[in-house]
Formats: C-alpha cells, sequence, structure tokens
C-alpha cells in the first residue's frame, strides 16, 4: 500500500467529530477501499477543550482553520465549519492555493462561489469535493456527476431539506399548524432556534443550485433561484390538498427549458405515487431525470453526523484513490452560463384556495378574474354555506402560466369580498 | 482534450446498438464529462447484413467476438453477448490477456466467474467495470463501490428483476394468477418465451451475488444463494398477505450474521410502508444499509436499451477519465471467502397458507405441530366454515428459524387432512 493519505479536519461539530469517528471506526475497510490509510494529522475548531467523544491524541491542533489549510503538514482539507464567507471560504481558499485537495460539507459556500473555486481548484491541480453538501449519506452528487453521466439531464428535483419535510410530514399526520409543529420539531432538535434558513427554503435552493450545476454542466447559479419556504402552509391547504388526491412536500426543482435553466424551491402538490410523496420525516431524496436512462430516485437521510461523515469519507476514499473528475462534473471553463427561467414563466396547474365573504356574486368575480386572465379551471370546491360569512373555495387551475395566474389573483385581492390573500400551491407532476 | 478512447463493442442486440446511439446523441456531453471523445472503433454480432437503426460506417466488423477482443485497435472492450461461458467470457478473457479495460452487462459471467476474472484483471491493470449488469441505469454499483465506500454495509436487498415485478404487480392489480399473467407479459414482450431463468428467481440470483461482493468485499459467491422463483404464488396468496397488511416482491437479500454471509432470492412479504413496496411494473430498486449512513435506497428503469445503454456508458466515461476502482471495490487478493448462512439457519416471521379439510380436529392438529416445533403463530385468518370441504387456514408466525418451520410444516404434510403442499412465504422487515 502507498503512503497515507493526510487530512486536515476544520470544524469539529457533530459532522467533524463524526468524521473522525467513521475513520476511526472502519478504518480497515477506508483502507481497503481506498488502497491507503486514510490518517486524519491536524484539526482545527474553536474550543480546544471541550470533549467530543473522540480522542485527539497525535492529532495537530489550531486555533485558526486558515492557518491550518496553509501549515498543517495535510494532502486534503474537510472544511466542515459552514458559511458561505468568512473562514470557511478564506479556508478553503488557502488549502487550494497551497495545492490541498478539499472535502466540504458547505452549501452555502459553493452555492455562492462554486464556479470561482471549482475554476481555482481546477487551475492549481487539485479536487474540490461536496458529497455532503447536498443531501447528506445519499450519493447525489456522484451518481449525478458519474453514474448518470451518459444522460443529457432534463429534469432534477427532491427533497433536500429535512427539517421542511419533518413539520410538514407531521404537519399531515397530526393536522396541527405550522407555529405548533415547529415548536416541537425545535424541541426534538430538528430545527433550530433561529429555523429562518431552513424553513424560509433558503438550504434548500443551496442545495438545488450545486445539484442543478451538477446535473446540466451549468455555472452554479444561486441567484437565479426561485424560493419560497413553507411558513405560510395551513392544515387547511394540506387537507384540502389531500382531499383532491395531492400530497405536499417542499420541493427543489431544477429543469432545462431550451437552453435556458429553470430553478425553484417551494411547496409542491404531487400525486401520492410520486416519488417524492412517500418520503416522509427527516428523509431527504433527489429523483434525476435523463434522456436514456429515464427517472433515478434516490432516498436516505439527509442530515446528522453518521450520514454527511460517511459523504465526506467516500470524498476521501475517492481522493485517496486517485479518482479524479472536474469539480461540477466538467472541466470549470466548459461550465455554461445558462440564462435563468423567471417564475412568471413556469407554466403548470396550481391550487388556489380563496377565502370569501359568501354572498351573491362572488363566485361570478372569481370566475370572472380567472377567465379574463385566460386562466382555466380544471376543478373546483366549495363545501357548505355560510351565508355572509367566510368560506374557502378551492381552485385546481389547467396548465397556465404563472404571470396569468398571478394576475388573476391580484385582481382578486382588490375585491372586498376576497378576505385573505390567496393561497397558492404549485402542481407538478413527477 | 487526450486522444479519444477506443472502444469495441460485442454484442449488437438492443443494448449493443444502444450504447452506440447513446454515445453517438449525448458524444458532446459525453466528452466533456469523460475528458475525451469516446469513439466506438469494432463491433462483432452475428448477422452483419441485419438493420440495427444506427449507422456503423467507418467502423471495423468482426464476426468473432475473440477475435475482435484480440485484433481490434481498442482501448476498452464492451462484452454485451450474455450467457456465463462461451464466448462472452472466451471474449472478456481474451480482451483482458491483451491489457483492454473490460466493461460487461453480464451478471451470469459475473456471478459464475467474478472473483477469478477480477484477478485476472487486476494482474493485467485494467479495469472490469459492470454498473450494466445490476438494476440496469440504476447506478448501484458505483454506489456501493465508491458512495457508501465509508460504511460497513449490513445489508442490501432489492427488486432485480423486472419480469417478476411486472407480473407480481400486474397479479395484485387484477386479481389474475400467474399463469394468466406471464401469459400476457410475454404478449407484451416482457417476459422471454422461456421465462424460466427470470420466473425462477435465477436471473435476480446472480445480481444478487454481484451486488453482495461490492457490498461486504466478500468474493462472489453465487452457489451460496438460496434462490426460489415465483411459479408458485397464487392471487389468492397476494389477496389474503394484502389483507393481513402485506405486500409481495420478489426480492434478492444479502446480509451480514457474524462472519457469514446469507444470500436469498424468494417471494417476500413486506410493509406497504417498505422501500421496496411501492415499486411497480417493470422498476428495480436496491436499498443498502450502512453503520453510518443509514438506509439508502435506489429506485429506476432495471432493464430496456436505454437504461442498460446509460450504465454501459457510465463506465466507459469512467474508464476515459482514468478513475479506476478495484473491480469488487477492493483488491482481488483481499476479497474475503465469507461462510454462507444456509437458508434453515434464516431468522424470521412467515406467511403460511394450509389448504385443510374442515372436520373437528384439524386445527389442534396444526396447533399441536407448531407447538411441538416451537413455531409460535403470532395470527390465525379463517374466514368461515365449509363443513367436511376445504377451508383456508392462514398463519402468520413470530420470528422462527426456518428449519424448526420446515419440519412442522413436514408434520402437516402427512396429515390427511391437509390437502395441498403448505404454501409458505417469507416476511422481511425492511
Amino acid at each position: 500500500m502507498s503512503s497515507p493519505l493526510k487530512v486536515a479536519v476544520a470544524g469539529l461539530g457533530t459532522v467533524g467529530a463524526g468524521t473522525l469517528k467513521v475513520l476511526a471506526d472502519n478504518a480497515a475497510g477506508i483502507a481497503a477501499r481506498a488502497g491507503r490509510e486514510i490518517k486524519v494529522v491536524a484539526v482545527s475548531a474553536r474550543d480546544r477543550s471541550k470533549d467530543r467523544g473522540v480522542p485527539l491524541g497525535g492529532i495537530a491542533w489550531f486555533d485558526d482553520p486558515i492557518k491550518m489549510a496553509t501549515a498543517a503538514d495535510a494532502d486534503v482539507v474537510v472544511e466542515l465549519i459552514g458559511g458561505a464567507d468568512g473562514p470557511a471560504k478564506a479556508a478553503v481558499e488557502a488549502a487550494i492555493a497551497n495545492k490541498r485537495h478539499v472535502v466540504t460539507a458547505n452549501k452555502a459556500l459553493l452555492a455562492h462561489h462554486g464556479a470561482a473555486l471549482a475554476a481555482s481548484a481546477e487551475a492549481a491541480g487539485v479536487s474540490l469535493m461536496f458529497e455532503a453538501s447536498v443531501a447528506g449519506g445519499i450519493p447525489v452528487i456522484k451518481t449525478l456527476r458519474e453514474g448518470l453521466a451518459a444522460n443529457t439531464i432534463t429534469r432534477v428535483y427532491g427533497i433536500l431539506n429535512g427539517t421542511c419535510n419533518y413539520i410538514l410530514t407531521e404537519m399531515r399526520s397530526t393536522k396541527r399548524d405550522f407555529g405548533d409543529v415547529l415548536k416541537e420539531a425545535q424541541g426534538l432538535g430538528y430545527a433550530e432556534a433561529d429555523p429562518a434558513f431552513d424553513i424560509d427554503g433558503v438550504d434548500a435552493a443551496h442545495k438545488l443550485a450545486v445539484l442543478a450545476s451538477v446535473a446540466f454542466g451549468t455555472a452554479v447559479d444561486f441567484r437565479a433561484v426561485h424560493v419560497e419556504g413553507i411558513r405560510n402552509i395551513t392544515a387547511l391547504d394540506i387537507a384540502y390538498a389531500e382531499e383532491m388526491g395531492y400530497r405536499l412536500k417542499l420541493v427543489g426543482l431544477a429543469a432545462r427549458r431550451g437552453n435556458a435553466i429553470e430553478q425553484r424551491v417551494h411547496p409542491c402538490l404531487m400525486a401520492p405515487s410520486a416519488p417524492l410523496a412517500t418520503i416522509d420525516g427527516v428523509f431527504n431524496a433527489v429523483v434525476a431525470e435523463g434522456d436514456f436512462v429515464g427517472r433515478v430516485a434516490l432516498s436516505g437521510r439527509g442530515a446528522g453526523a453518521g450520514p454527511t461523515a460517511s459523504a465526506v469519507v467516500a470524498d476521501l476514499i475517492d481522493i485517496a484513490g486517485g479518482r479524479r473528475t472536474p469539480t461540477f462534473g466538467v472541466p470549470a471553463a466548459r461550465l455554461a452560463k445558462a440564462a435563468a427561467v423567471p417564475i412568471s414563466k413556469r407554466n403548470g396547474p396550481s391550487y388556489v384556495r380563496l377565502v370569501v365573504v359568501d354572498r351573491p356574486g362572488v363566485f361570478a368575480d372569481i370566475a370572472t378574474a380567472f377567465r379574463d386572465e385566460s386562466v382555466s379551471m380544471e376543478s373546483v370546491l366549495q363545501r357548505g354555506r355560510n351565508a355572509n360569512a367566510n368560506v374557502n373555495v378551492v381552485i385546481i387551475t389547467h396548465d397556465t402560466e404563472e404571470a396569468a395566474l398571478t394576475r388573476a389573483l391580484k385582481r382578486l385581492q382588490s375585491n372586498a369580498a376576497v378576505v385573505e390573500p390567496p393561497h397558492m400551491i404549485r402542481i407538478e407532476s413527477f
């Protein structure tokens, strides 16, 4: 066997400690598959005294990850600090500048700076790998970059945030509302004290931008992602959707539209037979559609120390074995700058729930607004009557360009009988 | 870019023609991901005059695949002939002897000769790749060999034969019996004229033996696979199982049991929430369980020209890009020779349907036979009475070692009131 692959780990949170544990527990099997030993030679974290449940004896300690990336006697720097900028970015840049391979779980960094970092890594002749950044332990990056590399990928979509999926699963099974379930999820450690990053869809959008780049061979374009989270989803909408034959999930979806790329993260209704419909709780899933392979679906745990460390170490094994691919599948200089499809050009059916005062003429107003914007209705549900009080009217539209639906809903919002902003949820065929 | 990777394709059936089509249709994307052009320089098939829908101009023709493997000016030989021995094996051996990489879709060859071929390929310094041999377009081999390489895999199982899954799906949805649905599947081209290889589980067993080797780092051991097919499955058993909360699938399962490996292919009942339970029709799926990653599930099309060619070309792209792994994940010399767990040592619950004459004392006989062999019953279903005529008694056992259940059923078979051989289907928790 060759000499060990020397690894420096920046960040010793749950994933960092998990990475050390995987490397220690499965050392023999990993060496057999990597062709050589993988050895942690340096670590960096804020608090040296903290007990992380893994022995750090014989491993060099650095208070400063950037210094470690420069000075440690390492072949690879594993960046597990997090954040799009700051020390994470500086450490990765320092590692590349010093011709060290980089393995990172940092989707924010890649979403914001992926294309530039790929170009630097390529120029330095080192690998920049990030399996752990999307969907935790599920090898989606490798699958898109290598396993499905013979295909032109037409669409990739998935459940990319376990916190949101847990909350939506709980809302459905217990019929409780968002705020209530969020609080519970925070208590259980499934949601952060400041949950905005997850529940507003930003985390899923970072991951989607990375996935889209690998799937389509385009430069990461996070700013082109349309992002909506799940704050405004109500138990009532989940129940109505269910009644009309749909399941609700927060979905990240990227698709080719001619030479342009559509990227969006938002709550989404789908048939119960869709591959994502049965992915419940904290699980993640990704579906890729290729011109020859058809549909391939992958699911598993999208977060947590074990699954994420599994992905980090898989990247280390590839590096140890000398297996190199361009960062996003194709050389950085060939990453296409694709035009973005704005959300207003989305075309498909939607679910709309209007809360209206039940009085004569309201329904005609709704129908007129839809007709005037050429939005055709596939079905309408209005349960019972409630003269001069509020009732829910639920409409499923036929395929509609989103701009038209937005105009129709805007017209209705100015109608005095429409007493809440319309609740609109897109329906996708998966 | 470097010089093209030169490929010789042996066998121009649907997959061979599909491979040429993928390479032609997606040439630019493939070259971008491979780092160089992938060029078919030679082909071999039986009938030169046949129109295969792909242009063969400028490609050398060989009537003899073995001669092609030796004489063609190629870096890689793609073997798509099929069969465990004969020309397929000879062509692969000739290619390796001539230091050409090999890509094959041939599970029978690998199941019977995988370990020996891996050793030869390794000695010759060439790659032997076989993503297309298991689960068609789904990159399960890459996932086990690389994506989950940080883990100790404890269990891998899947729906590995689309013909069987199609037949069982149809039997369930139309409540028809096996023979009837088989005939229809043959008419639709989903089952061969001689279907034995598929419906008796042999094809799934070949694939399972290959999967197990990659998952556990053990030498392929096809003879250790316990194999049962779906010929004896009745619509009645599917209906009873459904009523008791189970779905029926033909499953291939391999698991570590201490230092030994359990490998079996047989009809299997599972909860409707199991990841395989919703895989219907010709789709395949594979689930791997690792010590850190937990459960990862992959699904997609397990056969057909497009999906299989997608996998063949993915292997070619890896070879073109210089990405090498040992054939089964670890070097051939390190593939462990694990002991096999015989089916008699399987431990778990089972479904048993007995057809008995409805007369006093029969149920006591059944209960006594089970008790005498220490098989405990979790539930019993007997619908209605039919004095002195045949009735079905359905029993779900608690966890039982299979040998004990076999003895209990043997006792019952010698009981004159038991008028058919017992119908036994294993239940697995997935």
